[in-house]
């Protein structure tokens, strides 16, 4: 940090807490288990960013923040992000951080912010060219880096279908980098989304493995002014429903032999072709 | 299974084993720390294969097996595979497994593989087309997650120079679904290796977020015979020195304020690219 930078403490007012039981820090409590919350809305617990470059997607994302707490080093490579944001802005040490998230927390800094009511089908639809749909996809953490890739390649929202995580699981939070707090995303009817996506006129494009699918490369080729890509689980894959639904059924070419890619991966080069 | 096809006992000798302490598992035991040892060559722990999928791909690999343990389910799968392998298979329990690698195992069946020397340098550039060019990927789960992308799309070899993890751990076996025991890979000297593809033909381009890189497409437009694809580590990159040994810097072309894609990803993105 260069000498002339502002520490957070001149503009922020801090609180020191140096009690882990103080109940002041009770949303940070116990993080291993606090994605399950019954007295929240929906029994979803609330939204949680580690680090210093989670957090200050979240302080920039629609999520309502809540309080941030972490050691002062790290509070003060936020100092900037912290000013002004009135919520309570908690430094304590490495070890009560520890002993209220209830595992050491390397990244030294955490923020929490409730859960805001997601965007509808028509705001996420009616702004997108490229969209991700995806069904069943149930891992935290392919659904973190998915979300990672989409902010990356360019995707411009999510829809989750059947079968799908919670993008806003702490751990999928961490894995998508913040993304999840950016990239807009929605549940959705399922599946007749795939319908009123048609009426939009969305190219909906199914990924799949089969050898008969037709090559990435020829759907960009193709030109279709909007594309919803269509993605399912590494087990399983998708449902005939979703398939039957799709306008085509697209393949990455792949070595003989090989077990398809991980989806968030066969996800990222999809929409790398698709984006441009 | 049809009720035609022959249970493992049919082709292979089993020895049943009750006893966790038994001295026959020792290759088996306490896996969690079994990456470090001390008595084999180099410190180096033994090739582990866990689960039918990776099992299989070892028992087709060039590394030469030692032995198998497996609840008797799991080795029914792999009859055929184990039909004459000439090493001993051992029967036993889900809880004598658990017991004896130190934590449970829900995949069931395990192999273990003795190392072999790598191929040389010459053997892997010269068969190859698409070789990955790896500096400080010291991450086991990345190098693995690279090497099940190198696989699926195509990728001839993998060179290790600085500051690699090594692919043999068990996590990167695993992550990798076996695939480091098929894509052939040797560690070289750095950053000499460089001067070596160089004088080989290959055209050496490094993966870089840098925005002065050239698009990735362009590089797959000009149409060279060879490429090999530098890689660095998600956190610092690539070394100054490998960058200047490189004939041309490319990128894959990302939305603004997103950090890089991780590692494995990216190689993904640049494999599907170059190597059709």
């Amino acid at each position: 940090m260069e000498c002339d930078t502002p520490g957070v403490a001149e503009l922020t007012d801090i609180i020191e807490i140096d009690d882990a039981a103080d109940q002041r820090l009770d949303d940070f409590r116990d993080l291993t288990i606090a994605d399950r919350r019954p007295d929240r809305p929906g029994g979803r617990g609330l939204v949680i960013a580690e680090g210093v470059v989670v957090v200050r997607r979240l302080l920039a994302s629609p999520y309502p923040p809540r309080a941030v707490l972490g050691v002062r080093r790290k509070l003060d490579e936020l100092a900037t992000d912290l000013a002004g944001i009135g919520v309570p802005v908690y430094a304590t040490s490495a070890k009560t951080m520890s002993d209220v998230v209830g595992f050491h927390l390397n990244r030294g800094v955490l923020a929490v912010a409730s859960r805001a009511p997601a965007p509808s089908f028509d705001e996420i639809a009616g702004r997108s060219r490229v969209l991700a749909v995806l069904e069943g996809v149930n891992d935290h953490e392919n659904l973190g880096a998915l979300f990672r890739n989409a902010a990356a390649l360019g995707v411009d929202g999510v829809l989750l279908g059947a079968g799908c995580a919670d993008p806003l699981y702490r751990r999928s939070v961490r894995v998508s980098m913040g993304h999840v707090l950016r990239v807009p995303f929605a549940p959705v009817p399922w599946p007749e989304a795939l319908g009123d996506l048609r009426r939009r006129a969305f190219h909906i494009a199914a990924l799949t493995p089969r050898a008969d699918a037709v090559a990435l490369r020829d759907v960009r080729d193709a030109g279709y002014h909007r594309i919803a890509l269509l993605l399912g689980s590494e087990g399983h894959g998708l449902s005939r429903a979703a398939i039957d639904a799709a306008d085509s059924a697209v393949r990455i070419p792949m070595a003989s032999g090989v077990d398809s890619l991980n989806v968030a991966t066969a996800a990222a080069v999809a929409f790398y072709e698709l984006t441009r």
